[in-house]
Parts: structure tokens; C-alpha cells; sequence
């Protein structure tokens, strides 16, 4: 099934497009957990922050599994445990994938010819040893850095999202330069690039990470990408506010993935009962975006 | 010692900007290499891949370590390997930094705050699992992608090489996008964002990835970025003629690293003495870039 129709399926399923980011922040998993890397230092610490993420992440992942149709694994935070950490990231994405969940990489790759080929068997491909649903990917070098992952999108039903629209502080130096707007020649582009891509729902799987911005420049942009799956950020720790993440949303209310990672995983102190509270954080997250 | 001068050094000591990037294709390995993956599937596939791909890396390193300032692993080819790629990874700049490279993460990373800081400390922090000397970041998301990273840059002598102009089909785009072009408004960020890291050399801790592109806006760039290392692939399979591939250095030689990556690993036909026959390929790639 194409990507577009497996993302707009999995959204009505669960009833709403709320997604949850996996990024462990090392001091803020469990006391429990944390406890377990006192005194350890080099290999044998990555080690064991290795494998008290995958143990927080299974937690993470049972307690969503019913509720969201997507996870977000951030994989700077997996990268920082080095090789034990690109193991904890690889079981994680099982876990993900056999709960049922959708599995979007922000890896935020952007590269051409053979290095992009590399990074698309690394984490889309299949036979690869991710073979995760979808990634984000950075278009700085041009849109010739789709190219290696259109064939796996179309082939395999896997998915991008290509960052055309932050909202950080910085953003604007680039992405809202010259005019017509940087944002809006990228958005342009991958208008012309997934046409081909529309299954039934009217999405396809050429896809644009759009931070949650108010009115104007969110319609402008879905005005600009019918058929684009966005995948918005900022919500809660990056301080967006719920209207804003889905005012790019079609009429139907399908067409924003709205992502919350902190909100999700971690409380404001520690959780007495951490299984519970994420489970009701992430009820509270998924009814903040309903959809159908 | 700042990375301006750190480099300067290498440079000078070796007599060549020229640099060997690492990118291991997997089928252009020597066939006595080749051969240990033949009918390994899975994990077993991934494992005995990334030991040949550690045997390899080894050879090239003893091959070229008195030849040039710096080697460039491609993180693509490594991830493309899952965990077991990221352990060769880790052992392969483990080796070049013993030889005495300098180690450049060609990782093309870009992202804000907690994200950025995790990436900072996966590739270049000195307690992290890798602790490498530079790293490529792409500026799309805006300056502050380098915020986490300038710290480590300044209080352990690292460096980055942030995309400018690269001069793949699709570059144009983005980079020349506006006026003035999208790569000049990065370049003078940069500038201003590097003035303070600069040493007696005349070069700082905030370099360009600009690729081998002919006279009048290689000078414009320098001139824009005086105080810049330019790191300058696209030589030997990606096209750049050697004289491009300078231009943007300064009067007394100095400012351009000129990475090749398959022009020196792999001969145009199966070499009968791999490790002759790199070396000999290393000594010419050194010898078209010579410094001072």
C-alpha cells in the first residue's frame, strides 16, 4: 500500500494524528533506570544507557501501541551512545514496527548519488537493517537528495518528509529568504516530485516537515501541497500551541502528523508510576488531535 | 590548539591540503575481502561486512598516514551497515586518529537545541563515543544548528565544515536562491559567527563545504570568508578539475582541504596489490594539491 494510504488508514484507526517522539533524554528516563549507569564510565556506561533506553522505549511503546499510529525515534540521542546505541535504536524500531506502530526516522539526512543511496538502504530499504516507514530529510543540497528514496517510497511504501518550514528562532535566515520564500520554492518541488505518489486519500508520499505555525503561512503552505502528509513538530517543549499544529490540516482533518516527544515521555517531576503517567499523557496528547 | 591552527599544522607538515575520504563501497572492496560476504545474509551479512570493512579502512590508513593532514569517513556507507557499521565506524577513526589524521565526520548533520546537542556530543565531544576533530553540518534549519557545537569547537579544538555551495545538478535551487544568493547569506553568517576563533594562521574553527567550482565564485566565497578552512569535495569521480578545486585558496596556499574518496580507494579496474596501488593513487592525489 502506498505510503499516503497507510498513513491516512492508521490515523482513522486510532482516531487521531498524534504521534509520539522517542527521544530518550538520558536524565529524565526513570530513576530506576538512571540508577543503573552510576559509576559506569566509556564503553561499559554506553552499554548500559544502551539498554535501559530500549527497556524505557518497550515501556513507551506498550502504553502507546493502542493509542497513536506513529513513533518518531530522534536518533541524535541514539547516535550519542555510539554503536550501543545504533543497537538500542535498531530494537526499538522492531518493537515499534511488530506493536503495530508507524516508524518515522528524524534523521534529517540530506546527500546525493551514492551517499544518499547509503542512507536510504541504511534506514528505508527493506533488506537494509532499519527498513523503517519513513524520514525525515533535509533539502539544503537540492531535491536531487529525494532521488535515492523516491524508488524505495514507491516500491515499498515508504514515505519523506522533507524540513521545509521550522520554526526556531534561526529558521527564517534561509527558509524565508528571497522571494518567492525559500519555504515556498521547496514546497514547490515537492509538490511536482509526489504527484505521482496520490493514492485514493488524496496524500501521497512525498511528505514536508512544517513546524506549527499560525494561519496564514500554514494555508499558504497547504494551499501549495494538497497532497502532502505534514509532519509538525513544536508541540508542547517547543512551546506551538495545539491550533497552530494542525491549521495546515485539509477540511477532513486528515493531512498533519503532530508530534510531542518530552510532553510525552516526561513529566514535570518524576513520575511516581511511570508506565501509568506516560500512558495518560499520551491519552491527553492523542485528544488534543482528534481526526474522523 | 584552536582547529584553524591544528589544521594549518597538518597541513604544512605534510606539504598537501589534499584528504582521503573513507567510504567504503562494498563491492568495490578487494576480492579477498569481497569474498568473506558471499552467501551471508541478515545480521551475519552486516557483521562480517563491517569486519571487512575495518580490515580495509586499516590498510588504507597504514597506506596513507604519512601521506596526508586528514581522512573523511562518509557516515552514509557506515550506517548503511546498522550497530555493526557503527562499531566499524568507531574503530576505523579509532586507527586514523592513532596514525596521527585528523578525523573529519563527513555527517551533514543539522538540527536545533537538545537534538543538536546530542549530535555535538555523538561526533565531536572528547567524552563521547567518537570524540572526532570536525564534523559537516547543513544550515537549512538556520544558524543556531551550530549553537552546540561552536563549545566544543572552542574548549577542545574542533571544528565544522557547514554546506555553502556544493555543485551537484540540484545545488543550484536552494544555494543560488535570492538575492543575494541563499550561500551568500550563509557564508557571511559564518563569517561573523567564526571571527573569534581565529589564530595565527589566519583560519578558524568554522570552516565551508564549498564545492570545487571555477574562479569568480570561488574568490567571491573567499572573499567572503577570509578566515575560513574551505573543505572542497567533488574531485576525481565527482568531476571538479584540480585547479577548481583550489581556487578558493588563499595567496600563500593555505585555506582549501581537497578530499578524494573513490580516486584514491578504488583503481578504475580489480587492483592486483591493493595496498601498492592506494598508496601510489594517495601519492598522487598529495602531489596534485601541494602547499607550501
Amino acid at each position: 500500500m502506498p505510503f499516503g494510504e497507510r498513513v491516512a488508514r492508521a490515523v482513522r484507526e486510532r482516531g487521531t494524528c498524534a504521534v509520539v517522539g522517542l527521544d530518550p533524554h538520558l536524565d529524565r528516563l526513570p530513576e530506576g533506570l538512571r540508577a543503573r549507569l552510576e559509576g559506569k564510565r566509556g564503553m561499559a556506561y554506553l552499554e548500559a544507557a544502551a539498554l535501559a533506553v530500549v527497556d524505557f522505549n518497550h515501556m513507551v511503546i506498550e502504553n502507546i501501541r493502542d493509542l497513536v499510529p506513529a513513533v518518531k525515534p530522534q536518533f541524535a540521542f541514539y547516535e550519542a551512545l555510539g554503536a550501543p546505541g545504533w543497537a538500542a535504536l535498531t530494537e526499538t524500531c522492531r518493537m515499534a514496527t511488530q506493536a503495530g506502530l508507524l516508524v518515522i526516522a528524524d534523521a534529517k539526512r540530506g546527500d546525493i548519488s551514492s551517499t544518499g543511496a547509503a542512507y536510504a538502504r541504511a534506514i528505508l530499504d527493506p533488506e537494509g537493517p532499519l527498513g523503517l516507514d519513513a524520514i525525515t530529510l533535509n533539502p539544503w543540497m537540492g531535491i536531487d537528495t529525494l532521488d535515492p528514496f523516491v524508488g524505495v517510497c514507491r516500491e515499498h511504501g515508504r514515505g519523506v518528509f522533507v524540513l521545509v518550514r521550522t520554526t526556531n528562532p534561526g529558521s527564517a535566515l534561509l527558509q524565508q529568504h528571497g522571494s518567492p520564500m525559500a519555504a515556498e520554492v521547496v514546497a514547490r518541488a515537492l509538490h511536482e516530485a509526489g504527484q505521482d505518489t496520490v493514492g485514493p486519500s488524496g496524500l501521497g508520499s512525498i511528505g514536508a516537515v512544517v513546524g506549527a505555525t499560525a494561519g496564514e503561512e500554514a494555508h499558504s503552505l497547504r494551499a501549495q501541497m494538497p497532497q502532502a502528509w505534514f509532519l509538525v513538530p513544536g508541540v508542547g517543549a517547543q512551546g506551538g500551541a495545539a491550533s497552530d499544529a494542525v491549521a495546515g490540516a485539509r477540511e477532513d482533518g486528515l493531512g498533519c502528523l503532530v508530534n510531542s516527544s518530552r510532553g510525552v515521555l516526561f513529566g514535570a517531576e518524576e513520575d511516581p508510576d511511570p508506565a501509568a503517567a506516560i500512558r495518560q499523557r499520551a491519552i491527553e496528547h492523542a485528544a488534543r488531535f482528534p481526526v474522523g
